[in-house]
């Protein structure tokens, strides 16, 4: 038998911006431009974003090769058959590797393009334009693209990151109260997780969030892409660290899921978040009050945090099963220390957790 | 506006083996499950595999998590649909991220099977173990994987290293004779653009491959491997060297798409070897008799070099167009300076040919 060693070197750093500031949209094409002179642009978005008139802003005098509008909008649309449509119709146009994807919309949006993107003839670029609460402070950034199986939520997917990223906060004018709202979970989420003083912030700036100031959005969505980015820059791939950005997504994906997709995505992991309070309080990690402190800021954002009366609690504990950070189809939890770190054990964030734990903590939501 | 830069560090290398040998489908999952001791494994094949036995010689006593037979065989099935359809069976068999997929087939197989596994939970390992002449010269190594689109050839796809690739040659002595012939181009291929004096070995020992002697096909394949590790090496994800790989394949490419795939893949690079020897001839480049050397030995494999009566030209010069060679929409080509070495101009392999050149040589051919 022979032998022949393949060295595959290492790749070279892939670094990239994020812009954030308001009614900003008019500029990107033509800023992404000037580091493409000659790509042709593809746009892909959803109804959505055509009525609150931001692709018109986007596009604005433009010149782009062709778009791909998503319907509908929302998770439904999250699956593969959508990414198909979406390469079919680049192909259609006649693209080729000298091509930028536009990604401008949601967390569906922004998945969905990324994917097709990375799989568009081995690979094109892709600039995310994140207009919703959800979207800005977290799927937009850090190279992550997916969509749903059948079975759970972002089953499928790559490591893709964006050329660059616009955060136009004046698109928020235009998203839905409950989009808006389930989306500030992540926010909170990113507090729990890195940055107690940030937790404070959002518990005494929360009425001007709600009643959209711009400057606290601005604020807010710079606090969370440095949170966001900072944990990416350690571990893009996901070996280890950044699974705590998944906290509160344990337990909230498998919510998502078995709900199909009726409960938003940061309505599920507000309940998320609070079973892993629950599961904290179990294991004796919660020595303070904080398990309040975090219920009333997500009570404040009135985005139910109770598991609707339909959902069987088996299926959604089966799904945790399937979880990505699962071991052998054991769940894995990423839990809190205090307000602003999370633990660790034996260097690992995603710990594993009885079954026991888990069953008393669902039948307690 | 703010600005915020996110730093993704470089990977590190990816270094895999290529085993080459007789007779050693038998050892191979014990082999990876050494270095995957926990790991599930989930075989991609088809059913001629099943049929001539090697699937049971691969599995051989040990246990798998599940299987996915693509059916049909052959590039029909190659496209987004079935790498959709082996996702979700991973999905449904509760597989993780802690899954290894074996790839055992031809290049359709090892393509889609790789495919799948890089989108898997955003990517789990695949081992490939191919067939055929084409997958054991060319596809299975280099980290290529990909499908159709429902214009062009290998549309979509990405780039996933594989662990390893085990080669057994005895899996040859099962292909069918047209297949066997076919695959026997890109060893031709590998040649032109690399080494002359493996080009001599072809001309003299062609009577003992067709003859399918073990010795003779392990040598080739020992010779094809390390041409093809040795540029990938050098340009993994085809910024410039690797496209010489490409020889042959624009028109290729573009012949076996017009066929609708009645074409096989090594038939039509047979077809695109000439016509990029045609392409040399007119612009100057072919200044001994090499031309016919090149002929000669393709047409001892019985191959066919002609486009067929049927294809509508001005259709395959439309689909050269949108290869992933070209640039804003106009095709380039690999060319060759002598037998073992191809051309460059300003330090590019992929060189702009003129429409009048390549009209001329689809009608010659």
């Amino acid at each position: 038998m022979k032998s022949i060693n393949v060295k595959i070197p290492a790749t070279s750093e892939q670094n990239y911006q994020i812009k954030i500031g308001s009614d900003l949209l008019g500029t990107v094409i033509a800023n992404v431009r000037s580091f493409y002179p000659k790509h042709a642009f593809f746009l892909v978005t959803d109804g959505e974003l055509i009525k609150a008139g931001h692709v018109d802003k986007l596009i604005a005098g433009q010149t782009i090769a062709g778009r791909y509008v998503i319907e509908p909008a929302g998770e439904i649309s999250k699956h593969i058959g959508t990414v198909g449509a979406i390469i079919e119709a680049m192909e259609a146009a006649n693209l080729g590797r000298d091509t930028v994807v536009l990604a401008l919309g949601g967390g569906v949006v922004g998945d969905v393009a990324g994917f097709a993107a990375s799989i568009f003839k081995r690979g094109v670029p892709v600039v995310q334009v994140p207009t919703t609460t959800v979207s800005q402070a977290d799927s937009a950034i850090g190279g992550k693209t997916g969509v749903d199986s059948s079975i759970s939520k972002n089953a499928f997917g790559t490591f893709w990151n964006p050329f660059a990223v616009y955060v136009d906060v004046a698109t928020l004018k235009t998203l839905n109260e409950r989009q808006f709202r389930a989306g500030l979970v992540e926010s909170v989420k990113h507090s729990l997780i890195m940055d107690a003083g940030y937790f404070e912030f959002i518990e005494q700036n929360l009425d001007k969030v709600l009643a959209r100031e711009p400057g606290v959005l601005e604020e807010i969505a710079g606090r969370n892409c440095s949170i966001k980015a900072g944990v990416v820059e350690k571990d893009p791939y996901e070996k280890n660290i950044r699974c705590i950005l998944n906290y509160g997504h344990t337990i909230g994906h498998a919510v998502e899921s078995a709900s199909n997709y009726e409960i938003l995505h940061g309505e599920a992991v507000g309940i998320g978040i609070i079973a892993a309070g629950l599961i904290e309080k179990q294991l004796g990690l919660v020595k303070d009050g904080r398990l309040e402190r975090v219920r009333n800021v997500l009570k404040k954002l009135d985005i139910g945090l109770k598991m609707p009366e339909y959902m069987d609690k088996a299926r959604v504990f089966e799904l945790l099963r399937s979880d990505k950070k699962s071991v052998g189809q054991v769940p894995r939890f990423v839990l809190l220390e205090q307000i602003g770190s999370v633990c660790s054990v034996g260097g690992q964030y995603a710990v594993e957790v009885g079954a026991d734990v888990i069953k008393n903590v669902l039948d307690e939501l």
